[in-house]
């Protein structure tokens, strides 16, 4: 018999790519890293240490939604983007991850599934069948621009489905949510008793102006049960801090009794540390000069990119409005992980399409976040492999 | 159809204690509150706050486990109480409860149970439910001082049970785990494949010596994987900083597959926040200050407790051995809850046995750890209600 769960019963072997990277870095061989999403890594701006030891930083006065003072800094930061909450509908936690882990405990039974955009970010495997839920991908058709299709949405659904899941824009795609896609998303909630979990934490990172874009789901007159999910993680780049916030919203009752529930989970954990959310309104007060920074080199990294096309290359840049990665479909005889090894060998380190569930073709995934001078010689060796093919 | 699951589906009623509690702290009353258990509120000695401001708190390396400094430190720590393990055998969480999350994870299906000892704290049957997973209680017996029996862990295991917990000392009954006992529950969970849980929350809180005593099972050669859980909250009265460890033990091949599992679990998480993490060396170098206030305080507030009553009193402070709480026998006729209301309406507050699932007979709970005076000026209030009986 066992000892151990099926739930945590994940595969632990190593794919050739992942290998190679290790082996490189275990060399210390010169890596250009389009890998890198650590914000604190790439020389972006940081507040002061100090605003951590506050002189009540070592107290402890616990409610579990999280300090209000703490929530009220968030319903702040929402109004600035143009969002009316109460603070008394925001709950915070550790991290995204959590308020997942959270979200699923609440909405589903184990066996019970959420409908997960794809392609998307591979955590939500994860954290669904820690939960003892099922992740049910629906696609995101690549001729549609990666951009969400209700009708894709609601053929995954099935009696057991709970929730579906938006991330806006997506990530690595790029995409945000428009005000027709959300209409129609809320018809079919409402229809079918689902929950809208948003993912909302790249949204402050738009690169342009488009009509009809959602920015958040929060504040927002809806239909269903809706929670939108965001973090100091990418929002004032500090991951190391753990602090995320999920806004509930919705008919009343629902929503009401979403919170009520949440802030019994929330009380049995109470997991976020006193002295960020002390720190909270010094944090967010920070982040429009972190997000200036970031936006300014994702856009200028982008740049430099489409600009080292040449103009008969056959790979493209894929068109996006927001985030922090661009995508690069390749000609599909290259193969991704062939690409992504033969970069190595370069000294290029980037994902390949397959990490974040794309469909059939061939597509590398880039983080658009290193210093300028590690993207920009990142370009030729890149250029040179891609057009190998051509 | 409902859209919330059973397991979030816990009661919110109050109780009238509750009620009544909370009504006298909303009217502004004065209150003797001997449920005080926030070490944070009772004047003991806390370190610095610029400890969590180091240079490199805003920075992101994350290591699923924890960062190696953080382990060490929490190895050294077991050193000093005669524990050797290894910092590889350690694993970081925001806090016991996620520690205890990510183990009922690890080891239950939805459905299968954990062994919970009676009386003891009431969060396990939060924490088990939200897992999907069954709280069996197993009885600490009354005729055996509330000591483990492990006779009684035998009788309430079934085929779905996969590990029994212990609380070392329990909660709030004060007894420590002996080595005959720890040798027999070895022999149970060996032979039916059970793994123990160790919450050593308040293990370093002993108010006496004695011969046999199990302070800690990391670092034993035992024949089942082990689990050995404490954290800042009560080791350096921090709870509002969130940082738990869990120390994995027993036969390699077991351990290793835990560890390997749990690090896949912290990595889908990362909830353990930088600059705590940082801070962990200096902030458990400040633990013995605090625990030497506390066991001073703790010791003393007993002293007076067994001076208040009278020699001819009907009722008893239980014996016990550790931890920041005592018992109360009383009796049966008064009654656990009126008695509770009779002393709040005296400006005194205490906690009835049946909130730690006590068997028949009559308990209250009170809390060693408010400043002397407030403790002092409850004692003559909790003579007198009772006294009524008598």
């Amino acid at each position: 018999m066992s000892r151990f769960s099926a739930r945590t019963g994940f595969s632990r072997t190593w794919n050739p790519l992942a290998q190679a990277l290790a082996e490189r870095r275990a060399r210390g061989l010169p890596l250009l890293d389009l890998t890198e999403t650590n914000p604190t890594r790439v020389g972006l701006p940081t507040p002061e240490p100090a605003l951590l030891a506050s002189p009540e930083a070592l107290g402890y006065a616990p409610e579990p939604q999280g300090l209000l003072s703490a929530r009220e800094a968030v319903a702040a930061h929402l109004a600035r983007r143009g969002a009316r909450v109460s603070p008394e509908h925001l709950v915070l936690s550790a991290s995204t991850s959590e308020s997942y882990s959270w979200l699923f405990k609440l909405l589903c039974e184990p066996g019970d599934n959420v409908l997960i955009p794809a392609p998307s970010y591979p955590l939500f495997e994860y954290l669904t069948r820690l939960e003892g839920v099922e992740a049910r991908p629906y696609r995101l058709p690549r001729g549609h621009g990666f951009c969400l299709d209700v009708e894709e949405v609601a053929a995954a659904r099935d009696e057991r489905t709970r929730a579906v899941l938006v991330v806006n824009p997506g990530n690595p795609t790029g995409h945000y949510l428009h005000e027709g896609e959300l209409e129609a998303l809320g018809r079919l909630c409402a229809q079918e008793g689902l929950a809208l979990i948003s993912d909302e934490v790249f949204s402050d990172f738009a690169w342009d102006e488009e009509a009809g874009r959602v920015p958040t789901v929060a504040g927002r007159e809806l239909p269903m049960l809706t929670f939108s999910l965001s973090g100091l993680s990418k929002v004032a780049g500090l991951p190391g801090l753990k602090l995320g916030w999920t806004h509930v919203g919705g008919p009343d009752t629902l929503r009401e009794e979403a919170l009520a529930r949440l802030e019994l989970v929330a009380d049995t954990y109470l997991p976020v540390n006193t002295p960020v959310q002390l720190a909270l309104p010094g944090l967010l007060a920070h982040a429009p000069r972190f997000q200036e920074a970031l936006l300014a080199r994702v856009k200028e990294n982008r740049r430099r990119l489409l600009q080292a096309r040449s103009r008969e290359a056959l790979w493209d840049v894929l068109p996006a409005h927001g985030g922090w990665s661009t995508v690069l479909r390749i000609p599909l005889a290259l193969g991704e992980e062939p690409t992504c090894l033969a970069l190595l060998d370069e000294g290029v380190a980037v994902q390949p399409g397959y990490f974040y569930d794309f469909p059939s073709a061939a597509f590398l995934v880039l983080s658009l976040l290193p210093p300028p001078d590690v993207f920009a010689a990142a370009l030729a060796p890149l250029a040179r492999v891609l057009d190998r093919s051509g």
